[in-house]
């Protein structure tokens, strides 16, 4: 039963993508302060002033103007003229796509969730582990008539919901499976599990299936699968969903849509593997 | 004749965004280093090594694994478990689509976007100036079988050439126009023009016109036409454009396209200086 099932392995802790815990003397105070700056900006809907980001990070208003003038400068931030008030930078929108052609999932599954897509008429997504939630990297829209518009690039979503973020979190190691399941959970919908212990279950039958479902408990009338996408190493690189209105996913549609992207999914981390053991040998 | 052309306004120098040149000084030189870094790390195609990064910004490993080291743990750099080599962080999916939701001009094109999409069935791309090129920040694939792959959300392009980039070179205030043209420029295409005088003769045609015509001179076989969008105080936000393959524009709907495109980009400009006077009165 669990042959087609992926290995388990870790996508990491959440807040470090690194190997290690860097000791806080090691990193340079300026920078996490200059990103700390940029995290303000973004916050803000309209734009932010000065003194409301200088507040919010309680930092002098004379360090927080060098900062911006810093990041204006590196145009990471833009100042409206008329208003005066900071926004993020459009330079982000270059560098997220160079992010996404770095990566290996993105360019590795782009084929598959556009075949994906035409065989099933509905929304595929890909989505990453990021800071201890799922962030949606990737999208590609089917035909169908009635489109999921929850989940855009760049949102993110909790792990213990939906279709690919449960995926990512069913197939992570125990130690961050604990780690997410020690935080409060919330109720996304009245259907979202929220209980460590049947999260538990759940994510035991999601391994046994090698998919899994997400019904009605990230967004209503809405059903997803989810499958993992594993790379060099048995590295969790993230999962892909495939999901639509309720109407359309029975329950025989269902174990058929999640079965056959358990099985593309496994046969696209095969390919990944075998592609990083060829770089090695070259 | 000029009556639809909207005005042309700054739409900032190359290299800056901000109202005035800062002096050094008044900058944090340790966060230009760090973006430096960002900027080599976006640069590699396959990731690059801390060797590689040091020495292309001529400092120290030292110096430059602290950078790295702060950008892992904020999550704006990867570092590839297998290879030890640095990439961008998936982050910046997410920053990048909340610097697209703060800025004035994506909310408030999407609707038109869509509606030009139907109608022609072609490419609606928007562009934004940014370090003196034309970013693309969004995109609306319409349903003609053919469709122009160049121009994703995130590449950049020159201004001299093309629908939307060449509608913000022609908008742009004379200062900016001899700066960019002051520049050494290469054809895109055997049809791209790079003599600055008749550059100049296409800008005065498409100010005189009201929307750019790009006819083979950015991608062969493409034809797109492209209008400028003006915010709170006549500032050029950025360029909308429509395009095809050339098959699909003969002259006659070049025309057509080009003044449906230059009045609702106009009546979209009017209305973005309505609603920035109602929010300076509120």
């Amino acid at each position: 039963m669990n042959e087609t099932s992926p290995p388990r392995r870790s996508v990491g802790r959440p807040r470090k993508s690194g190997d290690a815990a860097v000791p806080d003397r090691d990193l340079s105070q300026t920078v996490r302060k200059a990103v700390s700056v940029l995290q303000a900006v973004s916050a803000g809907e309209g734009g932010s002033t000065l003194t409301d980001i200088a507040r919010a990070l309680d930092v002098s208003t004379t360090v927080c103007h060098r900062l911006l003038a810093t990041l204006d400068h590196e145009q990471l931030v833009e100042r409206e003229p008329s208003t005066g008030r900071y926004r993020l930078g459009m330079r982000f929108v270059e560098l997220a796509r160079r992010a996404q052609r770095q990566h290996p999932i993105s360019l590795s599954t782009i084929n598959l969730m556009h075949q994906l897509s035409q065989e099933t008429d509905d929304v595929i997504l890909l989505m990453v582990e990021n800071r201890g939630e799922a962030l949606c990297v990737d999208r590609v829209e089917g035909r169908a008539p009635v489109i999921v518009a929850g989940s855009q690039i760049g949102s993110r979503l909790p792990l213990h919901c939906g279709g690919a973020p449960f995926a990512i979190l069913a197939f992570s190691d125990d130690a961050f499976i604990d780690e997410v399941l020690s935080r409060p959970l919330t109720k996304a919908t009245p259907r979202t599990t929220i209980d460590p212990t049947a999260i538990r279950q759940r994510i035991a039958d999601t391994r046994a299936r090698g998919f899994s479902i997400g019904d009605e408990d990230l967004f209503e009338y809405v059903v997803a699968v989810g499958a993992p996408i594993f790379g060099a190493g048995g590295h969790m690189l993230g999962a892909i969903s495939v999901g639509g209105i309720k109407p359309r996913y029975d329950a025989t549609r269902v174990l058929e849509i999640g079965a056959r992207l358990r099985d593309a999914a496994a046969a696209l981390s095969a390919s990944l593997r075998e592609k990083s053991s060829l770089e090695g040998v070259g």
